[in-house]
């Protein structure tokens, strides 16, 4: 669906309006209504605030539909393409459409039980989430007390309605809902940047793993985009990979045969979706050091 | 077999001396005989330079006898249980006793190549190479001039010796033949070494792994024994695993959740076998470094 | 004197273009006169290598006396303030007004000594020199042929007018004549910037140094405006001086008493005045890495 | 005084074993005489902790008296040469035999006020502090209650004891009364120790500084001897000082013209005597990293 403007959504008929934010929470267009009565909005965290407030003190009947109008995580409507493009779209980023017979079935499994004691489907904002996280969340959670549970479920709903109307609506500013992870390499042997570096992105689990991104660095050391913006970088165990032997030969450097260093893997975690992860290598060819920076 | 003191060997008859000596240039008494001639050794490293040299200086006929005494590496011999049970070590100690049927078809195709090209099986010093170096080693060899092949195989045969006799000879010197890899782990954040880690150390090659030892750092933030010692480290890549979430969350270290460093692979290869490589990992739960150390 | 925009320099009348341009190149109206010939100029850089042409396609005579123009480095008359307004804060900028009598006496000699060898005065672009720095290009360029020293003095006329130049005339582009010296501090104990350090600047020489720069690390671990910019950086020793104790402190890391760490010195040189100088501490409170990065 | 053996010690006549113990506690012969009750000793340490329980158990006016046996700091006795020749030498290793007019009379007042507040002097280890840590001991020390300031001087009599115990009376065991402070150069650009770096150790204070040790890093990258061992590592603040130009150009790295790195200082302080400190420095001509290591 192709974003509007803020300004636009200022206007809008209530026809329109009601179009453009449909999806922002799933099936409930009361949420809309309550937007509509209280424009025009400054800014986008202007409105954020405003739907949130509408969320979180709307009666107890409307929260409760609000979180049953989230379909299941993995479930059979999700595999049969009766979900929300949004939906389906999110499910699919976190590698929800690609489970095993066997990952299948836990999923199965844990959503009947976790609707069987609260009444309503598991919701999570799987874009901050990798599956090993989804995983421990649903464990964690099906052990809560229900009140809690509605509450952190309500607290998902809004999670992935932010992340849609940041989506969605264009504005002068942006709802705090992206991380940001990024690398550097320093050749400390020379006190320059490493150019040409190949350095890829991947993303690990028990038993598993996916590439998210594979880059360059450029004269600055950097790849030219961040392997991960403009969205959370989810709660997830990653490896970056750097392949150094060709690099330090093509700079000159006396190496060993076959060289100390080759590819050198950097395995970290990250708990905070919306962070920024700068993590750079300092590299020679028998050294380096890495750290979380900024 | 049993060692064997060098000043009993320095006394000993020549039958006792024969059968002290007998496996470490296989099939050839000729080269105890010289050794006989020269006794009493003052020390291992003379014994050994008196070895080198017969070897050397002998007519072609015999270094080439000595080169066709050795078997053919991850043969049928060796798998039959022909060969001599120092040969048989050595192979099994590079996992060459466990080669998948693919592998043991590449090196028997590798075999019959190199002797139809110089009339002598392949001799390399199995205990100083992985089996990557082994494969690449056997296709350098086989583009060499005969000539030179065979100056390079007589290395390989003194290079196997030269372990043997430290081996098999205890006396006050010993020859230079080991190597040493070595890890400490010590905690920047609090300036300490760093008690309790659990560090693997693994043996990779394209398309597999193999874990050579396990350990736990004491309170020096060492292992109470080298990873490898009294042994040459093989020309291999290596990956040094340490564990870490645990150390930390003993230690009192406030910890993201999942904590950012858990696992903390480091790989790097080993091009001397006889050089001493310590590669120790400085760290906090937010940055590491490691470098090859003395 | 205030900056001209360079549209206005290709609108103005002569006497203004002479009057703005008048001490870009001391005592040398001609070079303004070739300029005036070759305008307008679509950019800065444009002009810049018009002017440099100029000068170095000059007859022998008139390079001879663009040097000639130059006052004597801390020599008299810039102490009885007889030079230009430029060349006093050129000189004053890198300390040449606070000789003492002996630093003094040492350049009235070898000004004297340089005279008597080349017939012109020793000219060097001071604002990119530390003290040590040009009293070493004093006394290795005593020791070039005159040929060769005179187009060294030239390089030298021409770096002085390339800053004024820069500095003189507004353009959307800028000469390449400034250097950049900066730092950020980092804990790497919690992974996040260090807020709050204390930061000097401080550039030695034999026997004394002097403060450059004092501030303090924002929530980012960087001061607000780099240490030095919008200059060169000369070419001279350094040292950085970070305060550790307090910080560290209050981020509630236990310290030892007294701390381990506290004023943290960073001794380095610069050798590229145009380059770009970044030197990061990473530091907990028992250890620190630091190096030059970009 | 010789040292004496611990065997002899328990064969010696009570004569003999008062001759050898006289100075261990100063002017308290008494001490001896309690540990003449109970010879022979196995062990130093057991010597020691009877010696110390004999102090602590002694009468009040014994322990006062003890207290008020030993001289003034830096006092006039010590200026006059009429102290003990282990006090004498104690006060000048902690360079207090040179201090200039204005701390002597500082020294003075303290005394004075300190004896005012107490009735005895002030004693202190001076072999375990610097000349700051001596004044900020004093300053602090001053503001105490009386009965615990005794127990305090009586713990500093038993420190001044036990090094002098350890000194006088050789064994097979020695009492943990030493620290130890070490360094050691590694090139992270080339993976091996950097041998023939000049090294300096210096003790810093408010408005001074002296040369404790100075020495060259030899093959493996460490001193001969460690910078401090076998006596207290003084509480104070310390510069490490290399010198890596020198060593890095006849390493064959290509330096910057002057070179970024040249004279390191790591600047340090020292907070327990009896600890290891091991401060090494991991560098390459463009970056280095220390810490505190075992």
């Amino acid at each position: 669906m192709a974003a509007i403007d803020l300004a636009a959504l200022n206007q809008a008929t209530p026809e329109q309006f009601h179009a453009a934010l449909a999806d922002v929470v799933e099936h409930a267009p009361w949420v809309a209504d309550a937007l509509l009565a209280r424009r025009p909005f400054p800014s986008l965290r202007d409105m954020w605030s405003v739907l949130q407030r509408a969320v979180r003190e709307a009666p107890h009947e409307h929260r409760l539909a609000l979180v049953r109008g989230h379909p299941d995580l993995a479930g059979k409507p999700a595999r049969a393409g009766q979900v929300t493009a949004d939906s389906a779209a999110e499910q699919a980023g976190a590698g929800l459409d690609q489970l095993s017979a066997r990952d299948f079935a836990e999923f199965h499994r844990l959503n009947d039980a976790y609707r069987a004691r609260f009444g309503f489907p598991f919701v999570i904002c799987v874009r901050r989430h990798g599956r090993e996280s989804i995983l421990a969340e649903f464990a964690r959670r099906l052990g809560q007390e229900p009140e809690a549970e509605l509450r952190m479920a309500l607290d998902e709903v809004l999670r992935i309605a932010a992340l849609r109307l940041d989506q969605r609506v264009t504005a002068s500013d942006r709802l705090a809902v992206h991380g940001r992870l990024s690398t550097h390499v320093l050749d400390t042997r020379i006190g320059r940047p490493a150019a040409g570096v190949p350095v890829a992105l991947v993303e690990l689990w028990q038993g598993g793993e996916r590439e998210l991104a594979r880059a360059m660095t450029n004269a600055d050391g950097r790849t030219d985009r961040p392997l991960i913006a403009d969205r959370p970088v989810s709660i997830a165990r990653y490896e970056l990979r750097f392949r150094l032997a060709a690099y330090f030969a093509g700079s000159g450097a006396p190496l060993a045969a076959p060289p100390f260093l080759d590819l050198v893997p950097i395995r970290f975690a990250v708990a905070e979706p919306e962070g920024n992860y700068h993590v750079p290598l300092l590299v020679t060819p028998w050294s380096y050091a890495t750290y979380r920076g900024s």
